[in-house]
């Protein structure tokens, strides 16, 4: 604490990410990395970048990577705003299009970042129960508010909403911004981005780390209409001119353009999910339907805590969740390469 | 205008950045580039980072790069901050320390962000005229205040703020943060991080985009007592954990790390600096003392935006601000290389 700070500074509860170990021959199963790596056409494009043109500001409005973006959606670029990952995306949409008089809700086991940015901008907020089997019920958002925002499929629980049901949402939600936080949609799920032309009121936001295997890059986007981009770009312009470097936009292009590539590693990672969740549960696991990169499972006799601290023992690091308490008994587990999930498997059959 | 948008959004007026032309062969002297390509030591290490490592994400503190930071400074690690440019280096300071029941101060003629990011956050100001020779009179600071800030030298003008009137402002205003925005001081000014020890309220900025020739990979940083750095990492941690991707981690810390290069490519464009100067002055302009890689110069017969459009006309690109109208006169020139300036200098002589 410090007389210096303002007022806003001492209520804040920062977000904390999950760890970023330095150490070598870890099995890393805890910040949904993507096990492959990305596009040699990326490689290709950000080592161009690498050269005496540094010295030059990039593209304030990212318009090379705007346009791959909206030609891969079938959009206008008008229609896409990009960011330093899609956590600066949310952000500015926190800031710039969920902070009204009326409180804002979403789910209250999700991304635990949605409190902090409520936090950071004295957003009212409201946390809406999931089910007794973690999904999101659409009826309970049927009321008024000042905006809503869900992940789909929903961290840490993996669980997918059906378009639909999102439609349904919508339909009863004209009046406040929803947000479709689409950062694993890509590892099976039905995207919301087809609902943007006739809902003036949806944001969906996308991020490059998980399913382009581009967590080292930080490049996130958002769809929506222009209305809606354009108050993104207003924060933006007010905030940093120049979000995206010269590597991030060169890279996020090249691997947005390489669909081929980056469909065939969600499909590695989709199949390997699929066998992890049938091993997990021959163990006793209790596991959650994914069409996330993770999966979200707890075992019946065993502590969520002290698994992962075995499990960290034995150089193999998932994430878990202390609250809230509803979730303390589940691990989340990235789903790594087959070597991977063969060695948590492993350990964990020792274990339990 | 969308009755989707938060009231703040309606209210803002965003940043404008000089423009970054796509067409080739210009010579621009427009956005204060360093006309010389980074330390070769950087294009090897961000070449290395184009690798499968991407997927992973980078580290979110930026340990290493702040350590080099901390080493060129001779400060501690804890004493360093850095972020995506010092343009958001700057927003995360006017949100954890600026903003205050008092209105802060800064030069009527400075930096055209900081009204923009007042706007933003919400924080009142009171612009405090330059003298006529375009100075800053710490004389005028010595009142009650929320905080100060104005960069040194101070842009637009170039003009440099003496040490010594540094430290009297920053005694006579020991309870409010004073933020010296160092962006241009590697090009003969004398640096205030050596008052960080002895002033509890101080925060330098910096950036590496001018004299480390960074632009492109968006990185800058400040330096303050801990105090301070956890106020900026408290807002941090509550809008993106992940600020610095790969690239601009390990090209910042190998910059930093070659000092030799970089001030042999500032002294350079300082001898450059000179001669432009002298060359102007013979030309009839009027150009304010520079202690940055730009001047700010008038000429006495010539209307400054019909000049600034002439040498665009000629492919020349320089800044030229409308507003404040004390400033219309004026243009601002980056230093370029000599062939650049030459070129300038022989247009110049054609037009006045």
């Amino acid at each position: 604490m410090s007389r210096y700070w303002s007022a806003v500074v001492h209520g804040l509860t920062p977000y904390v990410p999950g760890e970023q170990p330095k150490l070598a021959n870890l099995v890393k199963l805890n910040t949904n990395e993507n096990p492959y790596g990305p596009s040699p056409k990326v490689i290709e494009a950000v080592r161009a970048e690498a050269a005496d043109t540094l010295r030059l500001y990039p593209d304030p409005n990212s318009d090379r990577l705007r346009a791959g973006i909206a030609a891969y959606h079938g959009v206008t670029p008008e229609q896409v705003f990009v960011g330093n990952g899609s956590d600066e995306v949310l952000a500015h949409a926190f800031m710039a299009l969920l902070k009204h008089e009326r409180a804002i809700l979403f789910p209250d086991i999700t991304y635990s970042f949605y409190p902090v940015y409520c936090g950071l901008y004295e957003i009212g907020h409201r946390a809406v129960p999931l089910t007794e089997s973690f999904e999101i019920r659409v009826d309970d958002y049927l009321t008024p508010n000042g905006g809503i925002i869900f992940p789909n499929p929903n961290a840490p629980t993996g669980r997918l909403l059906a378009l639909g049901e999102i439609e349904r949402l919508l339909a009863g939600n004209p009046d406040s911004v929803v947000v479709i936080d689409e950062a694993y949609i890509d590892f099976g799920g039905d995207s919301a981005v087809g609902l943007v032309a006739r809902y003036p009121q949806l944001l969906v936001t996308r991020t490059l780390s998980k399913s382009h295997a581009l967590a080292g890059l930080r490049v996130g986007y958002a769809i929506g209409q222009p209305h809606l981009v354009e108050a993104l770009n207003r924060v933006k312009d007010s905030f940093n001119s120049y979000p995206l470097d010269r590597f991030a936009q060169a890279g996020a292009l090249a691997s947005i353009e390489d669909r081929a590539y980056f469909e065939s590693i969600c499909a590695k990672v989709v199949r390997t999910r699929t066998r992890l969740v049938e091993e997990m549960e021959a163990l006793g696991f209790e596991v959650l339907p994914s069409g996330a990169n993770f999966i979200f499972a707890r075992h019946p006799a065993q502590d969520g805590a002290a698994l992962a601290a075995a499990l960290r023992d034995r150089s193999i690091i998932v994430r878990h969740f202390r609250n809230p308490a509803r979730i303390a008994p589940f691990l989340r587990v990235t789903v790594g390469t087959d070597a991977q999930c063969d060695a948590l498997v492993a350990a964990l059959k020792a274990l339990c």
